[in-house]
């Protein structure tokens, strides 16, 4: 399977099974083999007294067209027929006798022949009884140039969404027909596509790229080649440039930006991009998606639509509308930028530092004692991770080593000093270990600027590692070491206590074998068994160099 | 080309710059390298003295996710990373620095280490500078059994709408963490595809379908054989059931259907379909999407989130966001049905219609005509269409000559003749010329029957086919032979007169050889030379036959 359907023959029952089942409208019972939808709130003897309804529809497979148009401030309701087949005359008579009251009724219609003529000769039949029906017929295909009958493709939910507007408003038929119309001469779309839809159940049939491809999959105008999405926009602007300029239209636009079917959001949003760069920014007054909004079930593509963005038209589109398809009108403006504020706390590190010359020296054994360990602690992580801890280590080691050699670490001050060292980690120390103890000297050292205390700010700062990190007791990390070291110190006892419980929680990781987070979360049990992790050698490593400058 | 890229490293910066322009949003400057969005009428002097500030982000590749959900109501700001890598700590503390005011700023994190990581440290550094900052982690992918570290998913983004409501609402920091953290243990989310996310400029891993695959292309937890939509929703929603029963959780659900990438909008809404009749329309309360809401690239698949629709979530996920993403909520009901009225005008086929003898006589010549005509005008279609022109003809002719034996056709009255004769065409004739001459006798009979006058009634129907059918006089088609023919009753002239206008026009369609619409269109010019058009043909023998009966 390499779609998400069911049987080919149910998939447009599925589809607008799911669109009554989420807005509020009424379906023609299923028993009737008509697919028709109407807006639930929707009461021909009220609303159609003083409202126009609005009636769309055609083949299916172009989802969210049409039934997702449907809503107040759009469509009444619409008439789907099968996959890219128009609807029957029957149905499309059933829908207009089922919402047309005393305003009357458009049919906004597609320009395909199967449409044109079963939707006209359910408007003569409906006429011949009484109703006041009248149709737009929507041909934004530039595609083909001259061509007799342009067909009418995403620029038909414009014609909805300003006929339902008007409606609302209690416009008459005539002058809804008349301002529709106008539209239909305003807006000019064209598609291109990477690869054809594929109907469910069959293949995707192996075409190039192509340009003007309609939305049955009928064949394009000429095959391409595209070389990026700015070459494909550009295929597809120029066209449609020129013809808007043969009818004397300009900027600034409108914009309509839709998925044919399967493009993803990503390449959506490159393509909007270099729609309002090839256009130019402020030649794009709106712009209405990107989203698929008038699409040929997966065909990977898109298809611009673009007319003049005139008062009229943008109040009729920015209107509020309860249709779900709807995706909204939105503003275009050159992005507006900012400075972020990227200072690092000047308070931590800082020319001409004070110095304790005590805790200077204690900081210099720590960081010899971590150069001193890179290759054993390397060689550890060779067996259970990727073998660069102790690399690491010493990297952090040497950023504090230069930032206590330029005299920039406040060693008379342990908040100062914890998060200088924090800040120093995070930036130069890197991988996930640098950031878990910038973590803890970062939050040891406000715990200790608020609390005065020493063991209880590290346990803190072990708490947030925990917390960010994830890793607990026992998982083979540094934590089975600083947590039994932490806690010794939380009892009152000394350093070299504490250096003791570091080292019998690290020893302790050689019979850890199985590893929730961390370096060893990834690596075979039994590649671990007999195997110190590194991380939690390390700390052992700087609780002795600790204990032997107080020794 | 397969996909609308430019080069693959600036994919990110092209779908944030389209972002920034069509939002009200702020964007650190580019030549910091940081990618920071914030609402632009965020004003953390203003609104973040009295509103907590939301911030998300991530890596990239998962939009709208998270750009998309800045608004008013939802996230005050979003970090993006380089495509699925984490941001780094510098950019999400620069944002917290943006936004955060005196009511505090809550991070909402997706649980993958890297961003815990780098939203935890920044956390951790602004709160060493004085800023009242929380964080909230998501882990809502049930994939991995007793996983210690679930993954944040599409579940995501409800925390970021909860949160966002709950600020506009000047709810305090802690109490909107709390709130968010529990809404984490309230939901449950599990994907699947049918294939792999590709990143830009390479191609996809060949996969075979996987359930519990992460956002980030990680591997599923298993491979599985889906042969359906049906089979695909059964997958994902068996193990989601399972992990919210062990939590004591139970419907009825709110339920978000996200497309991972790149699903069509039919295969979402037969998932939507499919995921109601599973779950059961009246335990779904809610669905939000079907809408790529937290996407992996162009990853072929879908995840599932559920969640029990508690009033105070629901009001949440209701209230309003200007974030263009939030595809809204909405409330689900087992479809409405009406009995679609398709009765058949009455008026125009009824039992023991009454009867003008001449006028019946001469319908019977026409009927005789055209079934006499059949072999000749399909000879004539073989060489300028498919072929059927007489067969078509002749069901027409058999039609109406059935309804006339039935005594169902009313002689006595042109237009109900007319209207009747018009029904008869559109339902048993069959194919465009059908509904073609079902068009001219509909709108014919409706215009007699409101001025009485048979010549311009007929042009007025010849009108209508012309607006539906879309071609012209000298497109080889019957209209060459029926416009000069009505245009002579039109002038007062006999039947005889028009029959030769008909005669002349049809003879002349043997010298057209370019169609612009009809049944030629698609034919080489070389083959239609002398081949005089069936259409035409047909028409021309019926006003022959009319004539010789009141000759």
């Amino acid at each position: 399977m390499d779609r998400f359907y069911n049987a080919p023959g149910d998939v447009v029952d599925d589809i607008l099974y799911a669109a009554a089942a989420t807005a509020p409208l009424r379906v023609a019972e299923p028993d009737s083999g008509l697919r028709i939808l109407v807006r639930s709130d929707w009461d021909k003897h009220a609303q159609g007294r003083r409202q126009v309804a609005v009636l769309s529809g055609g083949g299916a497979g172009h989802e969210p067209a049409h039934a997702g148009y449907i809503g107040e401030g759009m469509l009444t309701g619409a008439i789907s027929g099968s996959l890219f087949a128009s609807p029957s005359v029957e149905a499309v008579l059933a829908a207009i006798r089922e919402v047309c009251g005393d305003a009357g009724c458009l049919l906004v219609v597609k320009n395909y022949t199967g449409d044109r003529l079963n939707f006209g000769l359910a408007a003569e039949r409906a006429r011949s009884e009484g109703l006041n029906v009248a149709m737009v017929i929507v041909a934004d295909d530039v595609a083909i140039e001259n061509a007799p009958q342009p067909r009418g493709i995403a620029g038909t939910l414009l014609v909805h969404k300003l006929s339902g507007y008007l409606a609302g408003q209690e416009t008459p038929l005539d002058t809804i027909r008349e301002r529709a119309g106008a539209l239909c001469h305003q807006m000019a779309s064209l598609g291109m596509a990477l690869s054809a839809a594929a109907q469910p159940g069959q293949d995707a049939a192996a075409r190039a790229p192509e340009l003007g491809l309609g939305i049955h999959n009928e064949t394009g105008t000429r095959e391409v080649d595209p070389k990026s999405a700015d070459d494909a926009m550009t295929l597809v602007l120029d066209p449609l440039r020129n013809a808007l300029a043969d009818r004397q239209l300009d900027g600034p636009w409108i914009a309509m930006l839709n998925d044919l079917g399967s493009c993803s959001t990503q390449e959506m949003g490159v393509l909007a991009a270099s729609l309002l760069r090839q256009l130019g920014i402020d030649q794009v007054a709106h712009l209405i998606g990107p989203a698929p909004l008038m699409t040929s079930l997966d065909m990977h593509g898109f298809s611009l639509t673009l007319l003049p963005a005139e008062d009229d038209i943008v109040i009729a589109l920015a209107a509020p509308t309860s249709a779900p398809g709807w995706p909204g009108l939105r503003a275009i403006q050159t992005p507006a930028h900012f400075l972020p504020d990227t200072h690092q706390d000047h308070e931590a590190l800082v020319e001409n530092a004070p110095q304790d010359a005590s805790t200077s020296a204690a900081l210099e054994r720590i960081i010899d004692a971590l150069r001193q360990s890179r290759k054993e602690l390397d060689a550890l992580d060779a067996r259970s991770g990727d073998g660069d801890a102790g690399t690491s280590m010493q990297s952090g080691a040497d950023a504090i080593a230069r930032a206590l050699q330029a005299g920039r670490l406040n060693t008379a001050a342990l908040p100062q000093l914890f998060a200088g060292i924090g800040q120093l980690l995070s930036r130069d120390m890197g991988g996930s270990s640098g950031v878990l103890l910038s973590i803890l000297m970062t939050a040891a050292g406000a715990s200790l600027d608020r609390r005065g205390e020493l063991a209880n700010a590290l346990a803190e700062g072990v708490e947030k590692m925990q917390a960010y990190g994830g890793a607990r007791l026992g998982d083979r990390t540094m934590l089975d070491a600083l947590i039994p070291a932490i806690e010794s110190l939380q009892r009152g006892e000394s350093l070299i206590q504490a250096a003791q419980a570091a080292r019998d929680g690290a020893q302790a990781t050689a019979a850890l074998t199985h590893a929730n987070a961390g370096r060893s979360a990834y690596v075979p049990e039994s590649a671990l068994k007999g195997v110190v992790d590194p991380g939690a050698e390390a700390v052992a490593r700087v609780f002795e160099a600790l204990s032997h400058s107080v020794s």
